[in-house]
């Protein structure tokens, strides 16, 4: 084990610890094909999903939630305003929010709307390389969802984009790199069975935003809670290897997993 | 067991036996977060879902459904119209139907809808506690879509809403109260890891909506429905006690119960 | 086993290894009760879904994509824009599509719009007995997605309907049918737990768009992609007789199967 994954996941015991004691709400306003995957990652790690996308309705949620989830998969025209009326009130309460770019770059409606809300701070950016690439104006974006670019490659449009934006930058894929513009965090944790689930990395951007309500530094909090994500991920993947039976343990192991084995198997660098 | 179980479960066997047989279908005009699990409960107990939530089809479903359920978790405004066209059709025809006013009371839009679907006449009422207690004037909702009050705490609520309704209302928790406004029954299957899997409180909405479509008196339908959802909760917590593999086995269970479990199982009061 | 099997199955291998290794992108436009599951069927047997239903980006990706499915389960009106802009799209350039006419004949939105789409030329329909017979013009279809009529009375039917259109036509149930009008295959796998499970008619229309693009003959890919499916459903039938665990296992086994499983136990004819 490195020291420096000793700094990164010190406060890995108590924030757990915190969330599945405060049961935080989450509001998600986010895509219809993975939605109910995403309520139940964030069920599993001890937080209270509310997937409150209507407009009239986003904003007031979004003032007093713990926590916004906005996930660009299927933006229609009334969730697209709910999108825009609950960043601005996050933004304007101090509540902290994770944008999901997804397919950002290579679909225009979505690539607009991305535009607008990066103006409201997002406190948290996590998408694959090409998204990432593309929300930073690097490259024209993959094909559809998944990661054409390395992620190693995204690392400067990572920077860019963190620096730009004040967000706090995840890029997912085989690793995991995350940054503020200045330190650089890389998670080793690769599963392969993530890409072949629908909703994996959905469901990671809903733990982050769960784990963003427990108030430590967004930086902090992404490395640990992407760190807890990757480590279940494993630990599913020792019990079951194809994709159904491993969707189910993954949220088996969300739900038991332990900080002493988060800290134990995270590999950082 | 006490005499009071013999008496609401004595027509448990018979209604389970014709809800299979029957397979009538339940029309859900429900939210876009948990549409699989209610889908896939219905089946589960041996009635055929059908998800027709479309202005223009919702009201000429509704009259010839065995039963209709309209859930407000994720109301957007094409929803909204089917939901009213569905519930008139439903009311003017004589079907049975269910209403499920997810957070309504903490967030307006679907608070007003609420309102107006209650002067069609909803046959039963299913929510947890601060819902229903919003809905009877009582209270400003919980904290989105968790109960935040007890539930023999809106014993007296759910008695003024059934009253002022004519619904019988069952409010859901850990302890199950139903009532019509004269009659109380409460059931105390409590399983607490319905709480941390999305669409249990949905499903039970389902499930209650198959039941009536057998066609007994909605308060018996009511308890039994509830009392067969408890039971197949606590077999499925005997058999797994992680999230996602016990929302595999409660659809196994719902499938595989009978009457006789049910009947020895249920703690009704 | 018959010669007829052998000579629909000889090209399995080449396929499924073809569509492993390519990953096609498939874009869905389908229903909100099911998007889940269509999504994780067609990861599991390789390809990569993407749920792209907007209008504005719809028709751009189905220029791209290497097959498209427009599924009219729940079609809103900005879905069914969409589904227009995609089949047209998709018409124009060449692009495979599937149609999977959900309850139409029973519901006059979703059948106005299958007339339309019928004009953009689809190259599999894929459907129950009833849905089929309603295209063709006969029969005023069954109660909701069941399906009301036999496969084999919907037989002339779809010949008919493959005639008028061009299409190939597949009629799911106890049997699958599959003909383009001249030739007819009858694959006599029925698995009876697809009926109990939401989604399983959706997820072969899927599966069966995932085959198109790997760019056999339509009614090759049809009868293989059908057998795929139907035999997977026999392996999970095998290991879980409860439709919760099937519906998991479903999704194991149609990533694991392998190209001599599905010869030898395709029961053609």
């Amino acid at each position: 084990m490195l020291r420096a994954d000793i700094d990164w996941l010190q406060s890995a015991d108590s924030m757990m610890t915190r969330l599945r004691e405060s049961q935080p709400l989450i509001q998600c306003l986010t895509n219809t094909v993975t939605t109910n995957v995403v309520a139940n990652a964030i069920l599993a790690v001890g937080a209270s999903p509310a997937m409150v996308d209507l407009p009239g309705e986003a904003g007031i949620l979004a003032r007093s939630a713990g926590a916004v989830l906005i996930n660009l998969g299927t933006p229609a025209p009334d969730h697209r305003e709910a999108m825009l009326e609950a960043a601005f009130a996050a933004h304007d309460a101090g509540t902290p929010w994770v944008l999901d770019p997804v397919a950002v770059g290579s679909l225009p409606v979505r690539t607009e709307l991305a535009r607008r809300l990066l103006d409201l701070r997002p406190t948290l950016i996590r998408g694959n390389a090409s998204e990432i690439r593309a929300l930073a104006g690097h490259g024209g974006g993959g094909k559809g969802v998944d990661a054409a670019d390395a992620v190693d490659e995204a690392r400067f449009a990572a920077g860019e984009l963190a620096q730009a934006t004040g967000a706090v930058v995840a890029v997912s894929g085989p690793v995991d790199l995350i940054t503020d513009g200045q330190e650089v965090v890389r998670i080793d944790n690769g599963v392969p069975l993530f890409t072949r689930i629908t909703g994996a990395g959905c469901a990671l951007g809903g733990v982050m935003a769960a784990f963003l309500a427990v108030g430590e530094a967004p930086l902090t909090s992404a490395v640990v809670s992407a760190t807890v994500y990757a480590v279940a991920g494993e630990r599913a993947l020792a019990r079951a290897d194809r994709p159904g039976s491993f969707a189910v343990a993954l949220l088996d192991c969300l739900s038991s997993i332990d900080a002493d084995t988060v800290i134990d198997r995270g590999r950082l660098s």
